[in-house]
């Protein structure tokens, strides 16, 4: 199918598609000069995502976060040198009104809650690329921040304000919306920039929000200027930023555009396939091990470029997911396979985690946001472990981020290829590719034996049958080829046959054992809570304040508190 | 109004009465004896509290939990020779069948949420009896213990099952009802008995649950034994338990009945008074300072027992906030005003703290009960201080318990009170008060500036007047005289315009800034996630799983995750 006659396959409404690149941005516009980068939010108020409403006062939908958070990533793939990167408006006296509200009043309750979540995942993709590649976000607040742009705001690392009796930063969402702010507002005025509490609630029930010094002294800003100072006050701060940032060696490679071939049933890369069973609201992504051996040296690496397994795998796995997130509501099951060389895989790995290379840093941190969105990702997740498969290093992470997994026992009657076996490599144990709750998905899984940690740590490197792996409670069930079929396919009518939201619960609270970090809060606490308040008729029934917001009405509320 | 005639005030319905004791038990028998208590479930399935179901098979209403909870209680207060409580059934091969799947059906969204929030906070108070008090609970599930019925197990120091080839353990919310356990079931499943997820997976979704071997090796309970050993293995493992348990001198207390006089608009107790203006959607909470000195040694507190007037307000403070929650539906905001000598408050708060005698530990583990209480209750929270308030050292605890505080400046007109003062304590700095995020209410409030605190802690013992004590970050704000009228009532006739339930959300969330423990996650989290759910067609909806519960007809799903 051709891009712009791309079509849901199971329904008419065109497919959602996250691929983008810097020519084809409607919203941003993103220029880098040596180590300083400037984006700049630019939104085409006549190029909303989904229709029906315009996207004025710099307010932004889905369509203008899939531009920004591509300009994220190729900050770090492309422009390595860059170290501090200004976030700005060119909007006169507007920075980012939000999320659009006549957005949010049309669309759907599943719509509304993806599209919070994967403007969620884009600024913490900023906070991650500040923490873990130094490169530094300053804010340029030169008018109005309110909601979701103040949230924005909150992503970065550096703050400014004009200090001019109108720009000021707010989270009007309650008293104008009856909502909470959706993209960990309240969580990171709380516990990041560490609000005291009953300012933070003047604060968010104040709808023009807070300007000027008061807006420093309550720390939710980090310096105001007057206007005529701005430029000469971020040319400043931007420069001292930079001074302290750690050097760079190395130019960037150039993220190629994901191919992708779409047929009614799949979805298609070059080592990723998805195929729909969408009556049995299945979805079966294979992922394909290498067709060439692990770089030797780090500058093979950087020579492949895109082109490397390990990054092109994870770009188009990533694209995957967020395609049957946004794209295919009604799949209940993702079942992850895999098809390759076992020990090719474990080389890849081993080889990028031996790299000390800007290159080999962000591939890792890819796979690191990859891994964290299937975590985050309110489908079941099942990996089943079979022969021919190579779930060895990173792709083991898949039997880990996975509900439950499934391994055959031998080999299947009428297929000689050898029983399948895992491999682990230091990268399921090192923690570098922690989940949200800052723990490795093993040191998670084994929180009530730890001494099972041990025992993966001497299994390291060593192919593991099915009944080894059991033994070490690296999968949920090894079975035989009698069993299997019946085990695994009830398991995923079963799955089929739950209440989706009852699901998506469980799994919340069941994936995430251990620690809380901000971010776990933002997901699961700020967003269950969020996830709750929009099904109220408070905010979207017939008399709800989103629904009758701008419409001259005041909303009626249901007076019962909770 | 007599007890049987009481009318919730702006309804027909009797009001949800939390006193109670153990002559007047339905569902509980408590038998102390030496070192040993037995707390034995026996549901009376015709005394249901709420009308039109059953509690059959010892499922549980509040109604139950109400006696549970008193029970806890007086152990501690009127037992504390118990170092081993045995929670038990007495019926037949059922332990206890959890939440009557009826009573949640009929109930309404706000009942079942504060009904999962009270049966919470119980079992919440089991561990705390364990951890703090010394006396452990084990639980002896001769039979059935589903859904709620595990949940109560899951509070409990030690399970043990019997391995009869029937008697489970079971979480069956999901597949049965669509919902989610709601008293903590997935969170202790994971964070407390540190259960693997897949295997937790695989439990949450079998409505049979889990039995015998298996059970212990998932680490669902601690032991099994063969029915015909049950009462020889629960005398051993009392025995072992009690043998280290910490030595216990003194004799209980008597827990005296709490004296309310209910009228229309009024809640009146010794210490505690509330006035209702429904109109204005407030509640006016007045505590009264002592009527008696501070006890010189730990041996006048205990003659006073009951009647000592930090143990009393407590009591009636804590009664106080439940009639509120269950009874009054429609207050928005809850004021908290105080009168007396605050001087001797704060000798009363410095003598309970200074005893080192188990009744000085009890009243401040109640007063660390109650604090947390009010942190959790869905409405408004707000503290006015005025001349002739007496909030000192653990009536403090108010002012930073609150969303917001006003402090009033100066004298008033006409009225030649002193200038109102706090003054703080140890019990404000130490810890021993903590919030259910560990920390105290000081170290949340000021968890972005440390510093903040050194001026806390030199300020013990100071009256500070308005300026001073807003000097300090103390208050949200010093008024005086002319603006008092104007903003405070503006501030509560603000927050009765607010929807209800984006301020549940939002006081959720700002409340709880900092560390994350088991019991946040419970109430924040897990407790989000389970509203949500409550809310959805797919578990309330006429064709919900809820609504159909054995009506013999399947439940019809919208198929869409979200």
């Amino acid at each position: 199918m051709g891009e712009a006659a791309e079509k849901r396959a199971n329904g008419v409404k065109p497919a959602i598609d996250f691929r983008t690149e810097p020519a084809r941005y409607r919203h941003w516009k993103l220029a880098a000069d040596g180590d300083t980068a400037t984006l700049t939010m630019d939104v085409d108020e006549k190029a909303p995502l989904l229709g029906g409403y315009e996207l004025k006062l710099n307010s932004y939908d889905l369509g203008v976060d899939i531009e920004l958070a591509d300009a994220i990533e190729r900050l770090r793939f492309e422009h390595p040198q860059v170290k501090v990167v200004i976030l700005r408006s060119a909007k006169d006296r507007v920075f980012c009104a939000g999320a659009n509200i006549r957005m949010l009043a049309g669309a759907t309750h599943a719509h509304k809650v993806n599209f919070c979540k994967f403007t969620n995942e884009t600024r913490n993709s900023i906070e991650e690329a500040s923490e873990l590649s130094d490169q530094k976000y300053v804010c340029v607040v030169n008018g109005t921040a309110a909601g979701g742009g103040y949230e924005l705001a909150l992503a970065c690392d550096h703050i400014m304000l004009v200090d001019d009796g109108a720009a000021a930063v707010s989270l009007p969402e309650l008293p104008l919306l009856a909502v909470l702010p959706g993209t960990g507002g309240l969580t990171r005025v709380t516990d990041k920039r560490k609000v005291r509490r009953d300012r933070a609630d003047v604060f968010c029930t104040t709808e023009e929000g807070v300007k000027g010094k008061r807006a420093v002294e309550w720390r939710l800003v980090d310096e105001t200027m007057p206007r005529s100072k701005l430029e000469e006050a971020v040319a400043a701060r931007t420069k001292t930023i930079a001074a302290k940032a750690s050097p760079r060696n190395g130019a960037g490679i150039a993220l190629t555009p994901i191919e992708r071939k779409r047929t009614p049933d799949a979805n298609d890369y070059k080592y990723v396939s998805v195929e729909f069973e969408r009556d049995n609201r299945l979805a079966t992504i294979t992922l394909r091990g290498p067709d060439s051996p692990a770089p030797a040296i780090a500058d093979d690496l950087a020579k492949q470029g895109a082109a490397s397994w390990l990054l092109q795998i994870a770009r188009e796995l990533d694209d995957a997911i967020l395609d049957i997130r946004l794209n295919e509501l009604e799949i209940a099951t993702l079942v992850f396979k895999s098809v390759g060389d076992l020990q090719a895989v474990l080389e890849h790995t081993m080889a990028l985690d031996s790299f000390d290379h800007w290159l080999a840093r962000e591939i890792r941190l890819k796979w690191r946001r990859v891994l964290k969105r299937i975590d985050m990702t309110s489908r079941s997740l099942a990996t089943l472990i079979e022969p021919g498969s190579c779930f060895a290093g990173l792709l083991a992470e898949l039997i880990f981020a996975a509900d439950r997994s499934y391994m055959l026992i031998g080999q299947r009657q009428g297929d000689n290829r050898a029983p399948a076996s895992i491999i682990l490599s230091d990268a399921n144990l090192s923690g570098q590719y922690p989940m949200s709750n800052g723990l490795s998905r093993l040191a998670t899984r084994f929180l009530g034996e730890p001494e099972a940690l041990d025992g993966a740590r001497d299994a390291l490197g060593k192919p593991l049958d099915a009944e080894e792996a059991d033994a070490l409670g690296l999968i949920t069930a090894a079975l035989d080829d009698i069993d299997w079929e019946d085990e695994v396919r009830l398991f995923l009518e079963e799955r089929a046959s739950f209440s989706p939201d009852g699901l998506t619960g469980m799994e919340a609270n069941l994936r995430f054992a251990g620690p809380e970090t901000m971010e776990t809060k933002i997901f699961a606490r700020l967003t269950a809570w969020q996830n709750w308040i929009f099904q109220r008729p408070n905010a979207v029934g017939p008399e709800g304040a989103l629904t009758r917001y701008g419409s001259g009405q005041k909303p009626n509320f249901d007076l019962k508190r909770v």
